[in-house]
């Protein structure tokens, strides 16, 4: 996942939700959910073991990583993810398999990404990538001296003394943050707005340091934006072990001059699709739960965890219901959505699509934090259907589900908050995640099959059981939340 | 951990609380806890955000693998990490840093570990380890036929057919167990007696399915045991793929046969110590908390996180609590225990030197399940204690302390539960742990810092707050957990 569509959908819902009144208020009376949930348990119980004896995530990841490795929105990888999840969905027999368009964003990387350390009349090369929007160096590239800085405030601070150099952003996540996301959270600006600061301050480009607490030679790329009526200038990520040395080398005094070259570039916007299959509810198939990943990963790796792990774990969620033989009331349907990493395009274009049948939009689920080992869910559910998410969860002690937190779904389901939809996040160990997040490192290898297993059970789970309770989950109030 | 010596020591334990009366019976008047495990959140928050800031079990561990990468009871290696232990534990400061003498057992593996498939004029190997005190074979091999079996009762009910052949144990670890270690001791009876049995019944080896749920190429050792009176022939664990394709070939029908070469051999028994060092108490330093792990390790891999994870665990968690300037009321004694894996040794003469100061083991803790993520504690504490250790763990629920679990401590402590004291074993997540137990992928890079360093965090509060408890924990009734 990334965290600035995050940022950008929901000012974006915000806004929809004040501009439109398009779902009827919940009646907030006590549905009568007692022992409705407790019924549920044995079935529960076989989604669990069935996952554990027979599961077929790891298959399909193995397929999605090994036929679409790179398939940032735009791409040719990200056709061929399209393909891949449309033939995954029929193979699996789901219902009503479809495309449905969206237009992307389409950046490429390119072929040269070179930060070079002159000094001492020799060039060293410091592993770096460019961040997923950059602008291009000039074919030669740009030279300068390098001037570090931990956040905005003391680029700011420096005056003038940042203009005509690089700006190094040098603040490393908190390791003191239990919550890897939260550290993530703390940090990102510097990627996301990096270049856009150092541009202001008159510099020529900017490097950040790899939004991991490893330290290694991986760098790790990501989104950033640039701003209207200020300068594009080049953003990279340099791995954290090139971050040390690069700080070493300026610590030493004197200055540190380097040169970077860049050759991505932005191409026009390109036609892609968001991939949907469904299991039609038995009794009140108009109104849908909405399970989802996002199918676009960054151009590096294999984006194995981010989130080719949350795109087969909804898929697996919904053959393990129909494998069970399992009969919801409601219709259960998986999305895999395009351009999450670098423009939301998908899930905009599903809630626009779908806007007029966002009253009857239960639930919205989505896995974007990886495919490691279960801790919970979160959601941002109003207090009655918080108390019947928490029964199912306690089904699912077994399994290492805690408990359900107060929190968001996911990037690409974060459309639909502004429409009052229940958003539901998995939350699985956070512990591991960035030490592979958008980076060479993201691969099958790093994911293990019974974790990723074991999430896809939950999924399952907490998807049957509200999706077969006799009453319909209460729903937010819109745009409050 | 292996489970073995836990099942002798068990018995053992039992054996010595029938036969002595070494213990104080404990008062069970309710001792006044309330709030005073509150009081010592503080001291908790701090122990954990520097384990996490300024944490150094990574560091002592990467030290350990290097410097003692296979340490099995009686080899060199053993001796040189029970030098690095003594060293660690100076560097470190703590008090009275000794090694206590035992004897162990010494066994090689020696250079020769070879299964052919026999078939077609050609010989195709198959990945194999000697299981840890196995006989060898001749020099020219054992040449013979397979026959394949899932279980004792399977082997029993073929009569004389196994007689002059090979037996091969071929039952995997149940995948639908959602605890791995409960999948592990369903089916390490193969492993463990599977050699007995085959002689038993005539056979002139055993070749055993490697324990773990992975399928790869990467055979995993552990104990076996011989029985009076019963001819010792060899035993190796084969990798899941090799049990894959021997299972395949038997399958196609007609006679597989193999030819099996061990060089392995039994050395006289050995010195060896067990190294203590301990923060002394500021109150009570006669009432002792044991923290320990196993210090040896198989003779593959590097034993990162069997057990060298517990090692640097046990010393980090006195180093944090030394760090944070806190002086608990009791002494934290750490044990770095010799032997564990095939023989028990450290664990029984730790017990049997100090059998005298029984009475003032408050606590055992150890961890010997790998450096995963934190899920919880297990112990066999009463009603009491087990509050007061639940009050504890309630104030870890942020780095993923569910709760205290029934269960046991671990092996190398296990003796002391003949005197009442109560034991605690750290419990980590467990889906990993048997992709890298006894086999070669069991090394440093298979183990996460910030995991790692949860767990230490997570036993240094433990012991902080009850070595510093104004009342001491209620202790068991010896011999009745």
């Amino acid at each position: 996942m990334s965290s600035l569509p995050l940022i950008a959908a929901l000012s974006r819902g915000g806004a929809l939700a004040l501009g439109c009144a398009l779902t009827t208020l919940p009646a907030f009376s006590r549905p009568q959910f007692a022992g409705d949930v407790a019924e549920r348990a044995a079935a529960v119980e076989h989604l669990v073991d069935s996952a554990l004896t027979s599961g077929q995530a790891y298959r399909m990841l193995t397929g999605l990583c090994t036929r679409a490795p790179h398939r940032l929105a735009g791409s040719t990888g990200a056709a061929a993810a399209v393909e891949w999840a449309r033939q995954e969905m029929e193979r699996l027999g789901f219902d009503k398999v479809r495309l449905e368009p969206c237009t992307v964003p389409h950046w490429e990387r390119g072929e040269v990404a070179e930060l070079t350390l002159l000094a001492d009349g020799g060039g060293r090369a410091l592993p770096i990538l460019a961040l997923g929007g950059s602008v291009a160096t000039p074919a030669k590239g740009i030279e300068a001296e390098v001037i570090e800085v931990r956040d905005f405030e003391e680029l700011r601070a420096l005056g003038e003394a940042a203009r005509g150099r690089i700006v190094f952003f040098n603040r490393p996540m908190d390791p003191a943050e239990l919550d890897a996301f939260r550290a993530y959270g703390g940090a990102v600006d510097q990627r996301s707005r990096g270049a856009v600061e150092a541009a202001k301050a008159g510099a020529l480009a900017a490097i950040v340091r790899s939004m991991t607490m490893r330290l290694d030679d991986f760098p790790h790329t990501g989104a950033m934006h640039y701003e209207e009526g200020v300068e594009q200038v080049p953003g990279v990520a340099v791995s954290t072990l090139g971050a040390e040395r690069l700080s070493e080398q300026i610590a030493r005094g004197g200055p540190v001059r380097v040169r970077l070259r860049l050759d991505c570039k932005t191409y026009p916007d390109a036609p892609s699709f968001n991939v949907v299959g469904e299991l039609v509810g038995s009794e009140h198939p108009e109104q849908v739960l909405v399970v989802g990943g996002h199918l676009d990963a960054w151009d590096v790796g294999q984006g194995a965890h981010d989130d080719g792990a949350g795109c087969v774990q909804a898929l697996e969620a919904l053959r393990l219901i129909r494998a069970a033989g399992l009969k919801p009331r409601r219709t259960i349907r998986a999305v895999m959505f395009m351009n999450e990493e670098n423009g939301l395009r998908g899930g905009s274009a599903y809630y626009a699509a779908h806007l007029e049948q966002m009253d009857q939009h239960v639930l919205a689920l989505e896995s974007d934090r990886g495919g490691f080992t279960p801790r919970g869910f979160t959601s941002d559910a109003g207090p009655e259907a918080m108390a019947v998410l928490r029964e199912v969860a306690a089904l699912l002690k077994p399994i290492g589900i805690a408990d359900v937190f107060p929190g968001g779904g996911g990037v690409d389901i974060s459309p639909m908050r502004a429409s009052g939809v229940p958003q539901v996040g998995y939350l699985p160990d956070g512990q591991r995640y960035f030490d592979f997040h958008h980076s060479e490192r993201d691969v099958l290898e790093a994911v293990h099959p019974r974790e990723l297993q074991l999430g896809a059970a939950a999924m399952a789970a907490l998807l049957y059981v509200v999706a077969d309770l006799p009453e319909t989950l209460p729903r937010n109030v819109p745009g409050t939340r």
